[in-house]
């Protein structure tokens, strides 16, 4: 993915400047969603990432049961599937997409005790699904959280941010690490 | 708040044990809700915090709408409101419970640039609501980001976590600082 | 209902007091459930009506299509029960209540041509359910209107109120008529 | 907009036949989705309003709180926002649509005490967007409703119409007023 | 179980009445929910179970996958769980319940090639919670032919039925088998 | 329809392979959608048929009360239509699709006494609406199922099945009787 064109500390244009208006706001400062009746459908897609942190013993639990059928991870990749399809009910000025994909992953995290989950979101539309993959990494989190939270009072989730997207009039982006 | 029965380094009874079940598997490892008709319902509430790391002129522009009327902040904080109350359609094996308040507030993050939201819920119930705090939390910080994507790329949301709960037979807790 | 304690023109307590807080706010403006967790559940009831006007012609079509099966009110009726049942969802403040009964009713409307609608909801809970009264109404009245569009364009719905609540600690009340 | 092709005491083409059929009862008068199958997609707007009137007390208490974040009017609009995205979930026979823009805004009404919402959707799309435009103001109106019951029992929800629709075989139309 | 009190040929008193109500029918044959608002709260259980009929090299992918994580089981046990919570959105005049528990379970079919499905449910509520077990099985059934549809066109969904059920007013019964 | 391609016992290509994958799994065995982003749009339609079966008195009172308006299979054919556009939040991996026309109709079973159900639903989209005729089939019969249970312990719901599909690379299909 050597096609990026941006880099994090690079902000859209515009965005460094302090009178750069929010785009969810008219100029009243009220909320709206943005009209994007006008842009065309192009081929869309966004990675989200996160993790959450949890004892090692906490860790092996998971992983001990993951040789058995209807684990923790499965149980959270299907509530992150079903959760991006639900994002413009529950995030205000979300517009609703129709996803033709959606992917979710786990992994252990490198240095520190917990999983990382990455969520990929594919559609064909007039607006991008970086919302869709950020809400998938939420949810599939928050259920980890739930399945564990009894054994384990120490968790904490971290990091979900955007890794990259595709797609749209700005062009292929990639988080720089 | 001096009558914390936990710290966070002290796991619950029995969370040490490797061999410690998950609650909510079985025992060939199948996910199941936790069975939670034998417990008498009690005064349950929970409080749970997280953050939205941005660049400073992006927090610059949520504060100076926030003059204004419907600004970002008054939008998540519904978002949060509502999510709450749908945590149980979003997290697989929770348990659907009557919420009788739900509350959702703001702060500027001390260290970093960013904001710090906390979700206080609270019910009448036989099991705890820290999924629905957490939820709205989530939903909360997923909002601003959504609002604000637009102008900021390098926007990441951190420490979701539990800070407090109360009811239940396992008694009022709070995490250590 | 001769024990009413309420007329319509007479404000609760406190109402006319232009310093009286708006019970959804805080005291900063904040958007807020109203905690309920300190009152006692009791049997709560309120009826709510509602009335959508048309062209007598639109009214013939809709009562002559009543003697077959299927028709225009059925579905009407069906949609405001279930909208009744997700009124938590749709109003942000609102507490989810385990409703036990709701009942939709249609008459035609007396001065103006039209129809007239009621919806009857109990529950047992901590806090009324006018909300869920008024959004069965309003449901209703919708699925009317999606149903006749097609050949009315003078279509309008009208005042949609609530007639009647019994429970809770301010008493049975009815409005004037 | 001078653009209108329709006056509201013209019905559409047979709609004054008292044969006419209802577009969403097939030939045995059940229910039915119209099949928009075979319609092409087209830009489709529509703008609906309505009102809420209430005491003059009630008003100025709204006023004063919309100097501060997180106002009444806030949360109605983010509910009106949200609630035309469900459209289809709650009127039965609707279509499903990916609406592209909702805008929602208020105004205070002018002979009597209250406010007036109107809700602007847009769609690319084989049907049209009056029941989504319609929605939007509803929920919006039983908000405020919700919000202000607690120190107002004259609420009364008023005058729910479609004002303009654009898009769709039957070209732009505007009410009459 | 050897505390039944009916067997499936015995129906319950009045139902071979031709005269007997339905009970969510008025006197008018309108819909409408069944207040259940006097009946006291009780221990509520259901069972129900539903089976689907496959090619037996179907049966065999399944099964072979279920080895690994995040098999076909998984999936749908997690659709069944989540259906069960959401019954009284899907069922038009069922009340909705704060379930306390929900199992679900597979099996093969013993005489023909395919997989059965059980649920169990539980709530402490003033009515039964045999739809809930129902929505339960037959989300999952519908879970498995998504995921096996692509391989075998010869999927059939079969006897999904209450098989036992306890708490209110009609005391324990049992499917005679 | 003469135009049909299969037989049911003429499986897709690969499927009598025990080596062939399950679509909505990856190579590990995990859950996943299938990315359907690449499929061109294309014409939809799918027929799905079930059966719930009954008293003959229970049958009876459901004909008797068909006469007057709101009957048991009013409710129920909105049940099934309401239930086709939700398909996707029911189903996990089930793709969100613009449902164009959902039709439900119902029909006395001929050998035994009970109900027959078809449901037949397109959209012009990137996949197939077998699952959305399914789910309307299935939230259909649980919903006679709910309105008739207090009187019948023998109901049964059976045969559920896709019997038709067009649209898509696969040709057109037909269910051999």
């Amino acid at each position: 993915m050597s096609d990026t064109t941006g880099r994090d500390d690079a902000p859209p244009a515009g965005a460094g400047d302090a009178r750069a208006p929010l785009t969810h706001l008219d100029a009243d400062g009220r909320a709206r969603m943005v009209d994007v009746g006008d842009k065309p459908e192009s081929d869309r897609r966004a990675r989200a990432t996160g993790a959450i942190l949890m004892r090692p013993e906490t860790l092996a639990a998971i992983r001990s049961h993951g040789l058995g059928k209807g684990d923790v991870l499965a149980v959270a990749r299907v509530a992150g599937i079903m959760a991006a399809k639900r994002t413009a009910e529950l995030i205000p000025l979300c517009h609703p997409l129709p996803l033709t994909d959606v992917e979710v992953t786990f992994a252990e995290t490198q240095d520190l005790s917990g999983l990382q989950v990455e969520a990929s979101v594919r559609t064909r539309g007039r607006t991008g699904v970086e919302m869709e993959a950020l809400t998938a990494v939420a949810v599939s989190l928050l259920t980890v959280f739930d399945m564990t939270k009894g054994v384990d009072r120490t968790l904490r989730i971290v990091d979900i941010c955007v890794v990259e997207k595709t797609g749209g009039m700005s062009g292929p982006w990639q988080r720089a690490r």
